[in-house]
């Protein structure tokens, strides 16, 4: 059996480049995750989302212990088997969507008691049913359940949360994730836009040790400018031979930021939101397909993407099941949001490895100052 | 250039088999023809059509008159080439839809005046204006602008209506479709259930020659006996050397009875509709993925069935997904659905050519009659 592993292969600046080795398969370094909230990413069949170029998928713990529940997936056969993916899949510890999501919240020390958005059912999650929860699922990459405010916040609020954090990953969750050969439990470091408390952070889940590290509590209203603030640093106070992961973002700018300053794996809902909102990321930015401007425009969204949409319908035709509500609309921009975000993966991990990040930067950013194509 | 044409190939008792050949492509017969109303199937990739057996789609002249318009689709480069399906389409007429969806209708002999359920705007739509219609989209079969009544209707209404019907194909439908070699103009039988005047309406038609005939008029509201009781006599008034087809129709029990009455090919919305309502149709039935026998169940809907819903998923994510809303569950159960229809299709085509085709039957309502697998 292949053991959880990590492999720098390249460098250029602070970016990476590298492999994650698990028994499910490889990850290519910088990583995007579709999000496959409720056991599917929205509007795509896995084998379509695979074909997009995504190594692993992220599973939501707080949706899936509602419904249709962790024991009936661990009855199932585990998520894999359920959802019919056989590449990796990271889960969160559903701490976060329990703060933005269930209501009645109490948390203590001992962990969360809420209801569910669902059928309000009352529910306990902690440290230890997380990591419970996390592995009936079957979960490649277990996150450590924490808790972080929003920003903006104060000092004392960031480092009484951190702290709680910090002692519930000491305490319980290495504990409670066991030996288990071929998974990998990640710490996430907490401190909001605090460096002192990043820095805080860091050491505490260094001195527990975990296979990766991620940076938490970003992307929570601060700003892109405040965020790579953050980035500026927190990647650096964790261990270089572990991957980073930085939770929840992002825009493709974002991304781009991220893994300029060391981070190696992402997940966000954006692509697959947007897709069925009928908002298209492209190398010229974004894209409204509502607007009436595509109704007569025979052109592709991007001539030069090569995913279904863009290789087989007009933006008029896109435009059309749009309008009409057709679920076309979501499957299509969907996949080619998932593919332009994996398409950037790939040039970026080639331009890492080519040395030359920086240019692949500058184009990239060039590309979307240029804007959309012009109306015909 | 290949033109259309229809090649009988097997014939036991009235059931036939054989296959229309047109410059897009052959279709078998017995033929059942997905619906996509809008430029889609709902929920389907096109491809994933074709792989279910699809040899031709139905796309419906009303709904694409209103939106996105057939001038747009025209300027385009026609449906096909819109919607991305390169084999041959069949458009209705738009009378139907205008009949059961557009409201302040304003019937006379020169066509119908209403108004658009989705913006209210004023339209006509004539003998002339449908052939019209159909030919800007590019439509490889093309049926004649007709009228019906809902049944039960009396003699004197049903009467009165198809004489319309009639005096519209000749004096319009057939000249205003034109010299279109490869492309087919249809005929539609009207006449309810009255044995005569379905009489009266075959020979009208056959005075002015069509390359398919339909049975029109079933199917709204008079139930199966009654359009068995049709289905006796009415194909064997049109040609034998023509394809004939049944419109509208239906579930599988009435597509294996029309079939066995001699109809060649069929068109319905319900193997996707009921796909988007947790409906599967199944060798042994309905199963209504919904119910929570499902919930735990780790079998696939039917273990013969080889399409993606059935080799990779259980009863009981299906039941998930539908519970959650995720758009999968209608990706799935649709694909299911039409793959059923098709398989019926495809084992009614093999019967009849090996003379079988009353062992099959058999087999068929025996496996319903059984009903689904027992709850574990």
């Amino acid at each position: 059996m292949t053991h959880f592993s990590f492999e720098k292969t390249g460098q250029d600046g602070k970016a990476r480049t590298g492999v994650i080795r698990t028994p499910r398969g490889q990850i290519r370094t910088p990583a995007f995750m579709p999000v496959g909230t409720a056991a599917t990413v929205k509007a795509m069949m896995p084998e379509s989302v695979a074909a997009t170029g995504a190594d692993i998928l992220l599973g939501n713990t707080y949706h899936l212990m509602l419904r249709p529940g962790a024991e009936r997936i661990d009855r199932l056969g585990g998520l894999h088997k359920f959802m019919n993916w056989d590449k990796p899949i990271l889960t969160d510890s559903g701490g976060f969507q329990v703060m933005s999501l269930a209501s009645l919240r109490k948390l203590t020390e001992d962990g969360v008691t809420f209801k569910s958005h669902i059928d309000g059912s009352k529910h306990f999650l902690s440290p230890e049913t997380s990591m419970e929860i996390q592995r009936l699922l079957g979960s490649d990459i277990v996150m450590c359940f924490d808790e972080c405010p929003a920003l903006p916040a104060s000092d004392e609020v960031v480092a009484k949360s951190m702290r709680m954090s910090m002692r519930w990953a000491a305490r319980w969750s290495r504990d409670a994730f066991g030996d288990r050969p071929g998974h990998a439990l990640f710490g996430i470091q907490q401190g909001g836009v605090n460096k002192d408390l990043r820095g805080e952070s860091a050491e505490a889940l260094k001195a527990i040790g975990f296979e990766g590290y991620a940076v938490g509590g970003l992307a929570v209203g601060e700003g892109q400018e405040a965020m790579f603030g953050v980035l500026d640093d927190a990647p650096d106070m964790l261990p270089a031979d572990k991957p980073r992961y930085l939770m929840g973002v992002g825009k493709p700018d974002d991304i781009v930021g991220a893994v300029k300053r060391g981070i190696d794996m992402m997940d966000c809902v954006l692509p697959s939101r947007s897709g069925r909102t009928g908002q298209a990321f492209t190398r010229h930015g974004v894209v409204n397909i509502k607007n009436a401007r595509h109704a007569d425009d025979p052109r592709p969204l991007d001539e030069k993407c090569n995913c279904p949409a863009c290789s087989h319908y007009s933006r008029a035709y896109l435009n059309h099941v749009f309008r009409s509500q057709e679920m076309i609309s979501g499957m299509l921009l969907t996949w080619h949001n998932l593919r332009y975000f994996q398409d950037i993966m790939q040039e970026m991990r080639e331009a890492i490895a080519t040395g030359t990040f920086e240019a692949w930067e500058q184009a990239f950013h060039a590309g979307r100052a240029q804007g959309d194509i012009e109306p015909l």
